[in-house]
């Protein structure tokens, strides 16, 4: 199986499932879209995220080489077990899910002869819908492949074919190992933007000036606020225990650093490690 | 007094410092730059932050009708008496200090006769230095401005003058409503991004996989992390007890969200809430 003499289907034409459609389109024999709703399936032709469009997924499955799902997490984890009976023996089922566990373990019970690889590419905005993909949303970003029970090499190599063909750089890993890392890296900073919202939401309700006062630095530390909800809540439920042990060693630095409000030299050399962690990893 | 016809004298020639200088030049009689290291002092004549320069504050101090502190807040703290006695009788001690009760409390004790005004513009950049200076620093930037037991109408006139002569938008209120808006607004925001920072670097002492991950979100929510050691540390110091309080706040929020990653419906309430409080502050 190559990429390029490949049908793919992709269904969930939000922002990532149609960023995807555009990069892939003439990189492989066709891009076959899949949203239940027409106008979306119209917008797909539109903007050239697809070369076709299916409202049934059933349908686009049983024509395609290759089929990726791309709505949030835990419509993958149900749609798996859906879709497969319906593709061809030896084609490819994929995923562009933000955990991976669920997803992972779905994809291992489905029939053998169908091969499967778990995706993660990590890139997005704030701002989600097909109103907002855009071809090059994939460039340079780390794209983790996860194998699974229905994992050949053949199915890795094209899954690695489609990372690379989009412009990110694949990386595999375990989906224990990927789950963990994006609770730390992804979902604990989307959460403490939440958190801070919310902080200023309490706050200003007996004193307004806070709000007044607002300028870049929060702007900045609270954006993942504005994150679409659906896909977000999707990742929580389905991360909960890695998302728990990181919000377990963020709440012993928490500790340590009201003490040290009082402990200048304390402080200092914790401002200046964390500063030059930041340095280190944003240059 | 009139901010056309005076002097000048600008205390510290960091990023703050000489943007002031750069901004208020051409705008008043002359800007007089102070800086201990001569380097610095050269500096601020070549990229336009001052008229002229002296190492030496009580010099310049005698030369001022408004004089300028903008050094990291303790140092302006202890500025504070030692500046005021070289004054002119009538003359405004300003300064831009990033947190504003303990200064506005030894503005209070200087001699009767000289004025004063505690000032904060609402703005900054990751990188300081009066490499970083840029003339529009200032421009939309909200301006606090908190009167003293040595602020009378003119005063008051004048610290309205110099904020809108750099482009800010003046705002009056008192230094304990201020110090407890800028720990939820802006000091906490600084917390969560070190904190987060100083989370990953645990995590990823027993696996790495995290730093091969980290995309534009934690970019973003960790940006602050990397402020100015000296000038954030002031900061946290002397304002603990307002940082306290928010940060009581903040785990409030954290201990009911830790609840709701075991409860759908609520947690789907909470970040439609945060959602569109941020929406609502930043469009």
């Amino acid at each position: 199986m190559r990429l390029s003499d490949s049908n793919v289907a992709i269904a969930g034409l939000g922002l990532i499932g149609a960023s995807l459609g555009m990069a892939l389109r003439g990189q492989c024999k066709r891009v076959i879209g899949v949203a239940r709703r027409h106008e979306v399936c119209a917008e797909a032709l539109r903007v050239g995220a697809a070369d076709r469009v299916f409202s049934d997924i059933a349908e686009a499955a049983a024509r395609a080489d290759i089929v990726v799902l791309a709505t949030p997490v835990r419509h993958i984890v149900r749609s798996v077990p859906e879709v497969a009976p319906h593709m061809q023996q030896g084609a490819l089922l994929f995923d562009l899910g933000s955990t991976k566990r669920q997803v992972v373990e779905a994809m291992g019970r489905i029939p053998e002869g169908i091969r499967a690889v778990g995706g993660h590419p990590m890139c997005g905005k704030e701002k989600g819908g097909i109103e907002n993909a855009v071809r090059d949303l994939f460039e340079g970003a780390v794209f983790a492949l996860c194998p699974t029970a229905r994992t050949d090499d053949e199915a890795m190599n094209v899954a690695y074919e489609i990372a690379s063909a989009v412009g990110a750089k694949p990386l595999m890993l375990d989906a224990e190992t990927h789950d963990r890392a994006v609770a730390t890296i992804s979902h604990l900073p989307y959460l403490l933007a939440a958190l801070l919202v919310q902080t200023e939401r309490v706050a200003i309700m007996t004193d307004a000036t806070a709000h007044r006062l607002a300028a870049s630095g929060f702007r900045d530390t609270s954006r993942l606020a504005a994150s679409d909800v659906e896909m977000m809540l999707d990742i929580l439920l389905t991360n909960s225990d890695s998302i728990t042990h990181a919000l377990d060693l963020f709440e012993q630095q928490l500790s340590g650093v009201r003490q040290m409000l009082h402990q200048p030299d304390a402080l200092r050399q914790w401002m200046e490690r964390a500063q030059a962690h930041r340095r280190e990893m944003f240059t």
